[in-house]
């Protein structure tokens, strides 16, 4: 039994919304990623203060609701009106964002409650990181959150972004590119590179959330949320410690029942978990319990921080192998060899290809090719041996999935003609053939769409996974072999734990 | 002892010139690495054949010597005579370029030993690498040659380029780029795919070699060359297998006392050493003994293609640091982490600051930064943090080398300037400080110049390792603190074999 996953690979039968399924709302998590109305308390003049920057964010965003600048001078801010308290706000809001100095959020927090703001962002620093002054701090803004019924994001976060509402209310300046993966990190720094990443790499953000501190909602919240959230396809996390291992357990496990979920575990050294405590005020855990809680659940752990972002991209753009026997399609016996080590390494197998097959094969190639997987397609030129070739291979039954290099090599021929021309010496030779590149890509992904196995591309023309876009789907190219066997290797695990339920 | 090596660290000190120290010559390599005419057989008008993309490739590099086109057809190519055989040359060549298919290539190489040519490229393929009968035409070609006194690069391979008179005798169209590096590799497109991600990455080349089948001369003779070569900073290599461990040894050691070595192994897996037969006719042998001999000779084995990359970028623009004690400098607590766990991963120790190191950074950085090793910046906007925490770190004695993160930070200001400008609401705020960014990348060069320690930049801004022009020098950004943890490695690592010598 084939199990579908990846874009228009049947995404429906996958999602769970078991929250509120009455009304599609979730109380504690829409003020947060879907509010009506946000009071940014700090909003400043200063372009050296978060209170400046995130301002500046959620216009240059184009949120789809109200924002109220709030900031005792008055006055107007980017174009806005600012309101010196929340008591003079024009209308109700639902999320207060907090950037002001961590002495005064008590008094910031007091006056949300005042004004029945429920949802509260604490940006400020200066808390349970920062020693035991702050965390003593810390715990009196939970208690005084408690009394008013408050719930709290952060402290010491660095915001949310949610695709829904064009939320991006951020610190840094970027602007997540909006799909299917959404995201919660104990890193503020992790969290928004990884978006920044996200924009050349093709992968798209429905939610992040900058957990901070977690002195309320913790980072196996998020991930409940996330995994009955439709919008949601892929969950990812940044982890350096959990408070409650037992939810974050249940979490998991709710989770890669329904969808992928990729986990970096940061503090992995008994010597950095000094550095975990002093940057989140959490205890890092040993790392063994940590892998072998992730096995068990079916979580895929990235070891690499970028290449978070290549199985984010593979579960969004690929269909999971039904086994781990992997074809090989290479424009040169080098890479050849190089991406078989790479395969062998990470636990997948080289699929025997079928007599068929090799005599299709045979067809396009010179007489000397390999005539075996991996398959050397020996530099031939010939425009057609590319796509016969990856047909011939999705269409053999011992090949569960395919890495084919060297996909835009015809764009490598479209180079030199440029150049050549650029020469002026071109009228006297013959024309070059332009073909490949392009079609050879979006031949990958319609042969892809058609027989359901993935076919993840390797070009080294870029230096890192980057989007193709091709009748209303979209692909990614992975920068080398040994990331595109990562990749394909983190289908096939996660493929093999939804087969094992 | 301080061990200088790279850019500007007193290069001159490691140059070993035992070849023909008299003329600065080598009669063996210098007609194909530095020819002053070439004879390219089997030149053709037909952009599908490789005897046209060489052509075309080498008046496109600007080859400083001069070119002759052969084919028995005559008439002009890209502008210049053909000649219908090397009888007809105007003037003498000192190297033949041959690209026919390989049944007439016994008949090319008797004409060239009949026109006094010793030194012979032979791109065509169809030898050992595709079976018996081209086995036994291989052996038949070599004994001709030795017969007429030729010595033969190839057969089976992509080509060379020597940026010394600017040869660019390759396969696939691409410029290299100019640099310190020599590259012998096993495979043809491991090597131009070096080249291609060099010319985005900062990483430039001396000379390049495709070694094809090497009937005659073999990896470890180039290596040999380059140990030796003025020009040569430093050596990289991609190993399928040699055909004389002894020499390839002795050729190591020659090289790793003068200058680094970076060597990529492939068919590691026993199952992949098919895959090596098949390609290069090679027999991969047992990767447990090559692991050992690389230890033991000082070469720095590169595991991940783009891995060879980073350590030849690291070795070219860093210093070797003195011990493995490294101070990180980040701007967000959990990259941080990640750094720190990535080094203990790698073998390096996390450097403890000195009491002045702390104090130094106490007045920069708020009152809650983290006051150890990983030192975080704890997102301070102050843009003197960088620079004066940068100084204070490379001052410490306890720091052998740096890795600081974030080094474009201050781009990413510019970039929100930018957007706000764009949107026309920017007249209302205070001016942007668009200090840090290239100014913290010049003078974290100026520091390592000064201090003779490597200072590995960061930078989430671009996805790969990416080079950077300052005051007549020039740096290597990277991508992942990952990566940068292993290119701070790699010199540790070199720099412990060279003080141990």
């Amino acid at each position: 039994m084939p199990i579908p996953y990846g874009q228009g690979f049947g995404l429906k039968e996958n999602r769970q919304t078991n929250m509120n399924a009455a009304t599609g709302h979730n109380p504690l998590f829409d003020p947060f990623f879907d509010p009506r109305a946000i009071a940014l308390m700090g909003a400043s003049s200063n372009p050296q203060k978060w209170g400046f920057r995130i301002l500046a964010n959620i216009l240059a965003g184009g949120y789809s609701g109200t924002l109220y600048p709030v900031n005792p001078k008055g006055g107007t801010l980017l174009g806005l009106p600012v309101y010196p308290s929340l008591h003079r706000l024009p209308g109700p809001a639902d999320l207060a964002i907090i950037s002001i100095p961590a002495p005064s959020v008590p008094h910031a927090l007091t006056q949300c409650g005042e004004a029945g703001i429920r949802s509260v962002i604490i940006i400020s620093s200066g808390f349970s990181e920062s020693g035991p002054e702050g965390a003593a701090r810390e715990q009196a803004v939970a208690s005084l959150a408690r009394a008013h019924g408050i719930r709290i994001l952060g402290p010491n976060t660095m915001g949310v972004f949610s695709a829904k509402c064009r939320l991006n209310a951020l610190m840094p300046p970027l602007t997540p590119r909006a799909g299917g993966v959404s995201y919660v990190s104990q890193s503020g720094n992790l969290g928004v590179q990884m978006l920044g990443w996200g924009e050349l790499r093709g992968v798209g953000f429905s939610k992040f959330v900058s957990s901070g501190n977690e002195s309320d909602i913790r980072c196996e919240d998020y991930l409940t949320y996330f995994a009955h959230d439709p919008d949601t396809r892929v969950i990812m996390a940044y982890v350096e410690g959990v408070s409650d291992g037992r939810r974050f357990m249940e979490a998991a496990e709710h989770a890669t029942r329904a969808k992928p979920m990729i986990v970096f575990k940061s503090g992995k050294a008994p010597e950095t978990r000094q550095a975990v405590q002093s940057h989140s005020g959490s205890m890092a855990g040993s790392y063994t319990l940590y892998r072998s809680a992730f096995r068990q659940k079916g979580i895929i752990e990235a070891l690499r921080t970028d290449t978070m972002l290549d199985y984010a991209a593979a579960f969004l753009h690929y269909p999971l192998p039904k086994g781990n026997q992997v074809a090989i399609m290479t424009r040169g016996g080098g890479w050849g060899v190089v991406t078989a080590d790479a395969c062998r390494d990470k636990g997948l197998a080289l699929a025997t290809l079928s007599q068929e097959t090799l005599e299709t094969m045979n067809r396009v190639l010179p007489p000397y090719w390999s005539r075996s997987n991996p398959a050397d397609l020996v530099a031939t030129l010939n425009p057609e041996a590319f796509p016969v070739c990856l047909e011939a291979l999705i269409r053999d039954e011992g090949v569960d999935g395919i890495i084919a290099l060297g996909a835009e090599s015809g764009n490598r021929a479209q180079a030199l003609a440029d150049k050549l021309q650029q020469m002026k010496v071109f009228e006297s030779t013959e024309p070059i053939d332009r073909r490949g590149g392009p079609e050879d890509i979006h031949l990958a992904m319609d042969l892809m769409h058609a027989y359901g196995k993935p076919v993840i591309l390797v070009s080294g023309l870029s230096s890192y996974a980057k989007a193709v876009a091709h009748d209303g789907r979209e692909t990614v190219l992975f920068p080398t072999p040994e990331r595109a066997a990562g990749a394909m290797a983190a289908l096939w695990r996660y493929s093999r734990f939804r087969r094992r339920l």
